[in-house]
């Protein structure tokens, strides 16, 4: 190991090396979940530099932990417990961020974060269009192809990667910053690299896809019934103003309780109980109001849903600012982990079965497991539902962690089984949710995970646990 | 043989089992280029029966060509010389579309050609947004992830594909029929499948993301002074209409003198000599007129840019019909052939430097070529350019063959090393661009897909050609 450092520090300088245990506390503990220890911190400034630090410590049989802003929810960025691996760090690696307007397009260093490159981009009326809680830096975004609340308008980060460069475990640095939108040329080497949490290689810079900034931005709360007027209010609003449509977000009773109780908000919106659920609907445009009314466009939407068979599901529509509702969703989190023992599921099913599927994990889980409570919100304009399990702490008895994996998979065999869904709709694959990895994967897939690794990084060298 | 066609028959039936020379004509040539030599030809009707077909070939060592609507232009779908292949024809596979309106989706079967797909979801208000001069079989333009005129809107195959079923050459059916668009659970193993030219295993299903279907769509011709007023106003109307935008083709003079001297129209639309580019703008939308005037739009959109710093380079606007200015366009290719000899090049650059290698190109071909013609057509808003070389017959001398490639290989080199472009915009990789991809593709690449071929297809049964 002090040979290693010694090599490290040729690389990075003097100052890229961490090995203090204070320095390197942030390092071994994620940003909500998960802790480890690492023998060590290195933090490269170039591509060329990764590449060698990947190259030094492979040579040496050393295993390295990627990681960029250490935001994600599944440890994949955290070293395990061995205390044997070093955390390659990009947060260096972030001084370039080249926008080209007019090919619509940004180049950008891994360790580059999400809002350093839309206030670059800003300049240029234009925006990377993945909307998270978190800023994470876009090679730790790509290698988790991250959702969010805007993917029902602009897609995933996948759709909007066009060039990639990775450092694989060997030192080889593969370069293709391709600004391409058409390229047919055969396997698309870069989507290896995408959810694959680092593990075949790392990200050192991409070209990505922007889009123009909205100019126009509207939005509600409407209170709907039930899950079920959830999805008829979003088919109309899905026929009437489709490509308008940037965010549907449903809030709970029970989350909004939570809110309402805990959470910090300037009154309460709802006229006694909230809702089945409190339905967040934005509407953006980058054209002018010239061009586009917005606001005329929502309600007109509106107007047509409250005049249609369905209207009775919606039993008010609130107006009022935009980022009072969205800060109202945004306290969702916090305001349900005052409530008691938290487990927190990131699934998906085909949207229009978010109803059924919600109302009968609800009605099975009470038959099941007296006391645990189901406060979900949701992406319901994509199919993603954060279904949050809230129980009083004493329920997990003796072994919580068994207890609440028991919670765990009970709730994903429904999802994944029987409702064609899956148990990791946007936070990726890590140690955290291996087994369920394991379980659902099919051999097919874990079989190509294996050759690519043995092809890729034959030693092993990347991450601290594997697909295959 | 024999006992391979028996075992054929039993498993598609006696008339799914083609063998004479009459009825295997039309498997063995290409829409437009290349002809091979096939033992038979089978066509399965589901996707057991395309597995059982791949388990009988290959068990046997006899080599299969998959083949979709045979529109492909690189020669990916047609048995090679040697006829010993068996060429598996998808076109009893088409009996499938399953719509589903609130997900947005559509389960089909590979053999269901596009032109059948948009009928049944008109029905639904919807469209699949891949548009081509051709109608493809859905597993045809999933292997080759093709683009079309209307990518700068929708993007490509890939971006709309959610799930995929796949028949192994060892009869293994691997089936992940999905319709999540979240679902971030590691490797995305259908990615391999797309572009690939169905050499990993046959397409049998996919499930595909559609859209809602426009209904407002305007067009007008632009006539453009140059390439970069060309460039100049794509520049305008993406910062005014950007959403709105659903193709932007440029024709240039070479080529529309072409179809004037050649194609059928009702009369010339251009006063005296045609412009340098005659640019089809087409806006689009599934908003109602009541919320979004799209004529306006559009007028005001130009009306922006002819009051702008940019407006000496655009000449003229004509009025007139959308589907008249789209004929003139899809004359092109047919005209040109009247000309002489066509090489029909389909590359691709960042579309900021569409203008500058097209005057390079032409520049350069007239020094190095003389007598050869540069008539360009393209999709300038990707940055997709048919680059059609035009000369007269005898220029290539005793081997046109050769003076082919040699032209072929002169503006490849300068697209992809000098612009950054690609040799392959959209009609993806096969026999007739082989060499290309061979100099071009990196190692790292080449090595994957040893390895993936390696796992997913050991005996090497599919297909005519190799990407490792």
């Amino acid at each position: 190991m002090q040979d290693l450092l010694e090599a490290l520090r040729a690389i990075v300088g003097v100052d890229g090396v961490l090995v203090e245990a204070n320095d390197l506390a942030t390092y071994e503990r994620g940003w909500r979940y998960g802790v480890g220890k690492a023998a060590a911190a290195v933090k490269p400034r170039t591509p060329r530099e990764v590449a060698d630090v990947l190259a030094a410590c492979t040579a040496r049989g050393v295993r390295v932990q990627p990681m960029g802003a250490n935001t994600g929810l599944v440890g994949a960025s955290n070293p395990d417990a061995s205390g044997t691996m070093v955390v390659l760090s990009l947060e260096r690696l972030a001084r370039t961020i080249e926008v080209e307007p007019l090919d619509g397009v940004a180049l950008v260093d891994a360790g580059v974060t999400l809002s350093a490159l839309n206030e670059a981009l800003a300049a240029h009326g234009l925006v990377f269009p993945i909307d998270l809680g978190a800023d994470p830096q876009l090679g730790g975004m790509i290698a988790t192809n991250t959702g969010g609340s805007r993917l029902v308008r602009y897609g995933d980060v996948r759709a909007h990667l066009l060039g990639l460069e990775v450092a694989l475990a060997d030192g080889t640095l593969v370069s293709r910053l391709t600004r391409l939108r058409k390229d047919n040329t055969g396997l698309d080497l870069k989507q290896l690299f995408v959810g694959t949490s680092g593990l075949f290689g790392v990200i050192t810079r991409a070209v990505v896809r922007v889009v123009p900034r909205p100019r126009q931005r509207v939005a509600t709360l409407a209170c709907a019934a039930s899950g079920e007027a959830v999805l008829q209010l979003l088919a109309t609003l899905q026929a009437e103003v489709g490509e308008l449509l940037s965010a549907y977000e449903a809030v709970s009773r029970e989350a909004l309780a939570a809110v309402l109780r805990h959470g910090v908000y300037e009154r309460n919106p709802f006229q006694g109980e909230p809702p089945a659920y409190a339905v967040l609907i934005e509407l953006s445009t980058a054209l002018l109001p010239a061009v586009l009314d917005l606001d005329a466009a929502l309600h007109a939407a509106l107007g047509a849903h409250l005049e249609g068979p369905h209207a009775d599901g919606i039993e008010d529509v609130l107006v009022g600012r935009g980022e009072d509702f969205w800060h109202l969703r945004h306290q969702v989190s916090e305001s349900l982990r005052e409530e008691g023992a938290v487990v927190g599921l990131d699934l998906s099913v085909p949207r229009s079965r978010m109803a059924a599927f919600t109302e009968d994990v609800r009605a099975r889980l009470a038959a099941r497991f007296p006391g645990v409570r189901v406060a979900d919100f949701g992406h319901w304009g994509d199919g993603g539902t954060h279904l949050n399990l809230v129980h009083d702490k004493a329920l997990g008895g003796d072994d919580p962690a068994a207890f609440k994996r028991a919670l765990q998979d009970f709730v994903y065999e429904v999802c994944v089984r029987e409702y064609g869904g899956s148990y990791s709709a946007e936070h990726g694959v890590g140690p955290h949710n291996l087994a369920a990895y394991t379980r659902y994967t099919p051999e097919t897939a874990r079989a190509v995970c294996r050759v690519l690794r043995a092809t890729l990084d034959p030693s092993q060298s990347l991450g601290s646990f594997d697909l295959g």
